[in-house]
């Protein structure tokens, strides 16, 4: 029997979105649901133009995503929210009370706030909410995190996590800002931070991802470095986890996230310094991953090679093609997508939060939020320690 | 306007299959066509198994590949043949005199008689005939034939191509072969050479791709490593290339194509050497492009990056997302149907081939075919060179 | 006519020292001077059979430092101390009254008073006195210095610092410990910190010799991870980074130094960031420099390339053999020696200290003891900023 | 008690030459033998110059070789041969009767006739010959024929060797060309070989060093590629190989080597193919090694690594600093200079050439030479495969 298809709605991610039509390829990759209704820009003619893109008929393209939720929601099974920061509250908010599975792009909220009353109605109304932190599904982030849980590296003391970008050092300063790649500087659009919110996001959730340890406090150094930027464009940040939030401190992380970072493109690199070894991911080659003993050759895996079956049942259940083939970025972000569609379908059946699956949810979300919050408030402190325990 | 979306049918593909779900994947990915039909495999359960896993109509599901061009010729714009090489010039003659247009895997055809006959039909019917020699889908590949193009690493004098797989050393061959690894020894299947034939010729399509010379004459030295294997597995190959067909020789190359280089994944390694720059491209780093000078810093590209732009169309329009965030193979293959199903679009709509699309066409299926038969001649006659001359 | 060779003393350097062979093939690369005697071990056996390894006669073999001093003062041009860091003042100090030039491995001393005066006895006495931080004498470290000069790279807004070893997770905790190898984390030897004193120090200078930038504060949270170690073995290090020594904060520095980086052998890599461009070197691929810049591909410097010649005079005086042919840690250090010892020829015809060599000196060795301070200052204070102005 | 140091003569080596300079660093690195008389050059002011830089007395500086060996022979240990091809087989048979022993340049002579000549003489002589052949000392390569000579990488069956080289593309062809650059294309100095004779036997003496295997028969396809170039500056040469001379073929190899290979500066690559792992070593990362498995993940091995110890002592020895520091090309030479001159020690001691020390020798300078004629045989036979059996 074929399972019923599963339906989604759209709200951003017209022209000029990086990120609109990565969620549709990666949804596109596996056949994991089809786009059928959409709000993908305020501006009708973009809004038109990236439904008639996509296949959409016009009769199901929506002015205002308000009208969209209402108008769908027993129609679809999910909305995956591409807008800016400041709406995805607001979208995530009114689809869940819908009833409908969300999957909102991160940050989910401009507040912690914000991202508490969000996980509340997700858990109350049994809805998926889903946050597409893309690093935890490259197959060799899995492979970390599960070689980490076999003890292969043993008890972890240090982290050391580069999120580098230069994206705003190729924006020319001295022209009128195109606001399609400026808004992160925004705070009425991004909120109170840019660069911790938009990727500090992503190393903090790598980290607690590829451990398994919990963050317990941290220091911000948080600087402006483009010109006439009032939000956080760089961050130097120091970490202290322990192995459940409230224990003992095990290890510390030292963490740099950039966009400022000239030349570089989008430089994720995590190192993981166990007791009895340590492990080196580079998003920029992410089908090997490194590990380093003291007594023992270095040794590369890749991805999907047959020894890696044995380690980690997630790394290879998401991979698509052999060793040596390689897989990117839209491959990670489908691994989300097919862990996420995989508890819809499941809540769908059973009617009821399914958690076993492998994809960001609501608690992420909102202890991202919680990072970011903390980051802000430690560098305001003037770089104390500030704490992460809820 | 919304175009009219294309439809396929894929004949092979079914469980077991690497190639099936790579052609389905790279059609999904770009939202190219959708697959209306199937005859996945001789296997009864098997093909409604596939039919089913890719929403098939069990209606649209045939037992035999002719009755499936038969039933669907006016129904289907192209069928994707990916089935094992003994029946690629059967299925795709059936289905250029049905006026389908057909991708099909390579090698086209068991012998060069059979490749030059399919040309010819696909000349005289006007179909798109395609074979998805995939790397020249990659954008860094294209990035360095433009930059061969535009005279960038002038006059070529030398190319240095490996191809290693290890495949052959991960079968037990002290157990019954599993025929679904192994039919590509089999020459009742796979034709009068295994490795030449099966990755040699990716290797053959990508520095004529490249570099735009023209092979005209090559000595090769196989040999059969595999316990019990017939067929070659191991080739070296030296390659002599003018500017055109007949041409003066100026350039030679040297290609080592292999299916039990231990260890090795997918190794596809090519290096060009001009008079003023050289050019490095690993398909296991396939978003990057080494080009060295004698007088410079060695420059590395970036898939995507501003200033490819400049130098290469080809490479950004293949381009989906920004650089820093990686594609791989099956963005590469998509890109072959991309270009391909943009053919197929052209002809619907103008009634006639349009060939200044960017995808491996007939002539490229004969060119490859010339090349197996010249390699096994040459291997025959204790290795000197056989023209490649037509 | 031909230079009066250099004549030289070691102190410390037998059986079980890394670096006194360091320096002695480092002097002997260059033909820079002639052991000519020494006090390699308080261990009489160990101390002969260094002695005669090196071909030093037996009738200029040392028991103890000072009589070495006394004897040879006016036999000998300059003292190797490689002895550790508890007696480094000390031999310093003495050396430098006696007239001689000192090269003392680092730290330079076991306080930063000491260090001042060290440095204020070699002003005085118009001795050179160097420190060997190996990594400035790296050609490819000398081309980063001479890029940031030039403009190349623009304004420095961030730089990160990686030195991570894993030297700690190779010793056998369980068993008694063998001095040789753990001396680094008995205070009575090392000093107040053991991995900020031993190779955060180099971390230290590298920034600040690379940038031209002076660190203003830092702020510094140590661990102690091996077992039973009182002293630091992993550091996370913030910094603030003015043009010249009490100016406004312009750039900002993250650095990890660790002796408990499981699997890491000498890890040292320097990302700088610049408005224009930025800088990336890792010590173990030394021979190399990459550039990375918004809107051109990425540059691979390689060490003695004719483009180099170009931009840093230092980077090609430094290098000995063509590119592609690999020169390493012997050679940078002989680097090092090389400027020192021209140094020394020249106060020796000169009759006083000549500074505009580039080797680094008494300032160097009073700063890095500054930064110790500062950390372990940090450290104590809950990891608030601390001032490095003097 | 102190050994006996040795002394040795260089011949050739003044100012612009690459390689003498590279003789006197590898020997006094590790402060093998002393510098005692030369006969640097033909030009009387470079001859003087030279010797003068090396501290060699005025005394002992010849304007012949024939008169320097004749003066010197009574007084000194061995003679470093650094002159161009032409010199090489007179100057170290007249070195080698006078009972002198021998470290000369590659290749050994211009013919083949001239190689077993000095080998026949040297035999006889009981003196130590040894030729450079520089890879086969770096502690990797030691560490490869190690994991082969105990079975980690089964039966081998394929060598691929790149050795390439763009020198001849830094050549201004339209100039006047400067002698010390290019009298290697000069067949009266260089031999009937260029690149074969100067690169092509480190590539072949390193195949067989590192794979125990013997070459049986080749195949050459050379080419001339700089303009006005009479000699081979390109070549592809195929290779099939026994396990002792005259065996059974079981390996086939693939050479590439090159001085018209733009923008590469020593580019030496092995690749070493068995049943069971497989080996890469690239000189321009000379500190690793990598080994591939079907079954297991890719193992970076590392100089002086503890594990290395246990697999081969011969890199272990050859290592003079930990893991982690890098030793390049001059260590890699001073190896080979370690070897050699215990073995001269041995004799000097034992009275009889002692073979069991690891120095490429007098065989190897045949083998060498019976390569480079074979392989000119094969070229202008049009490529066919021709013997290496004696």
């Amino acid at each position: 029997m074929q399972a019923r298809r599963l339906k989604y709605a759209m709200i951003g991610g017209a022209k000029g979105s990086f990120i609109g039509p990565v969620h549709r390829m990666a949804i596109r990759l596996d056949d994991l649901a089809d786009l059928e209704a959409g709000c993908f820009s305020r501006n009708a003619d973009d809004n038109l133009a990236a439904a008639r893109a996509c296949a959409v008929a016009d009769s199901r393209v929506y002015s205002d995503w308000a009208s969209l939720i209402e108008a769908e929601k027993s129609r679809i099974d999910f909305v995956a929210v591409c807008t800016p920061n400041d709406s995805h509250y607001a979208i995530t908010k009114a689809a869940l009370e819908a009833g409908l599975d969300v999957m909102c792009e991160k940050p989910l909220s401009m507040t912690l706030e914000e991202a508490k009353e969000l996980k509340a109605i997700a858990t109350e109304r049994g809805c998926v909410l889903a946050i597409p932190f893309t690093y935890s599904g490259f197959p060799m982030v899995k492979l970390a995190r599960d070689l980490v849980r076999k003890g292969e590296i043993g008890e972890i003391c240090k982290i050391v996590l580069e999120y580098q970008q230069g994206s705003f050092r190729k924006i020319d300063f001295t022209k009128p800002l195109d606001k399609r790649n400026t808004w992160k500087m925004d705070p009425a659009r991004s909120g109170a931070s840019c660069v911790v919110a938009d990727i500090g996001v992503h190393g903090f959730h790598l980290i607690e991802y590829v451990t398994g340890l919990k963050v317990q406090s941290l220091l911000a150094d948080l600087s402006s470095f483009a010109p006439g930027n009032a939000l956080d464009d760089d961050a130097s940040i120091l970490m202290r986890l322990a192995k459940k939030d409230g224990g003992a401190i095990t290890a510390k992380a030292s963490m740099v996230v950039s966009k400022v970072a000239t030349g570089e493109e989008n430089g994720v690199r995590l190192r993981v310094y166990g007791e009895k070894a340590s492990l080196f991911w580079n998003q920029e080659s992410p089908n090997y991953l490194s590990v380093k003993y003291p007594f023992e050759a270095e040794r590369i895996y890749k991805r999907n090679a047959p020894y890696v079956k044995e380690i980690s049942e997630a790394a290879t259940r998401s991979s698509r093609i052999p060793a040596g083939h390689h897989e990117g970025f839209i491959e990670g972000f489908a691994n989300i997508y097919s862990e996420f569609c995989a508890a819809v379908r499941a809540r769908r059946n059973a009617g009821g939060i399914v958690r076993e699956f492998d994809y960001p949810g609501a608690e992420d979300g909102e202890r991202t939020m919680r990072f970011v919050e903390a980051a802000l408030k430690s560098n305001r402190e003037e770089c104390v320690y500030v704490s992460m325990v809820s």
